[in-house]
């Protein structure tokens, strides 16, 4: 039986601040995940464990997460690039990480100054350590729509990646439409391969907005079966690869769609509502979300 | 077998610059029908023929119609509210008229001092002329999807309209969601009533952007048989029910996801971006296509 429902994982606080020019103060970051678990959402990805001088944004991390530890029953995924990071992220009583790899070795070398093979020998490094530690861990798998440098990326080496998270015991993998480039038609041929493999219960998509198509392609997905959707919060986060250009699909719309389509995500929307216009204001912008902007439209 | 390219009737002379404050030009206007005649639309509605008191942007109608015949081949269907309206188009030179109502008698009587049934008489003072002069006549139904002041509306008071413009000798009919509040299960519930008594080839849909969802709901129109869709170069337009969101789904957005999936528009995207960058520039704004702004941002 299909499940009528979906859930939701908020990376707006990660995914979406790490891309934006500001440098928040720990305190609206803290208010910011507050907010947004009083809206509903079960899994956050609060920040990584990537060394500040590459993302400043995320210098805090260890501070942040002994703030929103209070938060019991929320699953808070730490992105952590490598064994150090991990080391810090249990250090700050992190319960969940994050890892990441691409289909595209030039993506992943500028990214990570790793290839994919080289990614996934830093993984065994620490993830198999981290599973006995009793952590769970979420994969990450960027460029599976395209990549900025190589264009068009492999099927068979999003497969083959899956099979190697899932063997390093991976719980849930993210594939990620990294340049915002995805149609449906790809995304319903991606996930028809997926199925022959895997169970597609442990698959989320990942999808930007940056060529305004990612309802479609998160509809697209839903019919194919997927039933894990990332988004951040009032489309946190812009795209580098094309200045200008909206970053991340935004949880506003994303959820305004499941709720009109009948299809519940446990999100309370003028929660949710409410925790993108304060950080909104936080970060002086307008925003990318057309909902929340319509929203607001109609209040004023 | 269903048709695997789709027709783009380009509304944004008409429905999107007389929902801009800004107004233009008529050498402008014309610049811009060449600019989109160039791309490849083959209808594209250039005006309206109504009283410049009520919409000024669209006052020099007569004018801007001597300009833009010379473009045999192209369908330019002229709005026109009644009688006089098509007397007037029809002085001008214009071979199409198009018509309009609502399945909301609130709305249509607001947006033409007119319930639906005095709308229908107004039709049939002219319609049945209209044809017999060999004109080709497209008909708008608003408010299929939602109203701004009643809420939901009726699938069989749309049904009964449908009905009553073919009755008159109507060619085309745009469904359109004026408010920009369709989601794509209400689209497949709509267009599956459609079905039952009605030809598809003969329908259109028309989505606005206010809540980001018009790539979603155009996908699963399209599932649902759907080959003709209205939409405005660069998303002219606004949306008078909640200020500052976008209005008609930007053209440009339409025709990338559609090429991205394969299927034919016969647009040349490249002449596309030239006329909305024109358009743009000339309103002084920066327009609601995603598409359109990180193509400018891949640019640059």
């Amino acid at each position: 039986m299909i499940k009528e429902e979906v859930k939701i994982v908020e990376v707006g606080p990660r995914d979406g601040l790490q891309n934006e020019k500001v440098i928040l103060p720990i305190e609206t970051k803290i208010e910011l995940i507050d907010l947004l678990v009083d809206a509903g959402f079960t899994t956050i990805e609060p920040t990584s464990f990537v060394r500040p001088e590459y993302i400043p944004q995320m210098a805090d991390s260890k501070t942040l997460f002994s703030s929103i530890l209070k938060h019991e029953d929320i699953v808070f995924p730490a992105l952590v690039p490598n064994k150090r990071g991990f080391l810090n992220s249990l250090d700050a009583g992190a319960k969940w990480i994050a890892i990441f790899t691409a289909t595209s070795n030039t993506f992943n070398k500028k990214n990570t100054n790793a290839t994919i093979d080289e990614s996934l020998k830093r993984f065994d490094e620490f993830v198999p350590d981290a599973i006995k530690e009793g952590q769970t861990v979420r994969g990450y798998i960027s460029t599976v729509f395209g990549c900025p440098y190589e264009g068009e990326t492999s099927i068979d080496e999003m497969l083959r990646l899956c099979e190697k998270l899932i063997s390093f015991g991976v719980n849930e993998i993210s594939l990620g439409d990294t340049i915002g480039v995805a149609n449906p038609n790809q995304v319903q041929v991606i996930i028809q391969r997926l199925k022959e493999h895997f169970d597609l219960s442990m698959m989320a998509m990942h999808f930007h907005d940056t060529e305004g198509m990612p309802l479609a392609n998160i509809l697209a997905s839903y019919q194919e079966g997927i039933r894990i959707f990332d988004s951040s919060v009032a489309g946190l986060g812009g795209c580098p690869y094309a200045k200008g250009a909206s970053g991340n699909v935004a949880s506003d719309d994303v959820i305004n769609m499941f709720h009109k389509m009948n299809i519940k995500t446990g999100i309370d929307q003028d929660k949710l509502h409410k925790a993108s216009r304060f950080i909104l204001k936080a970060l002086g912008k307008e925003g990318s979300s057309k909902f929340f902007q319509a929203n607001e439209g109609r209040k004023s």
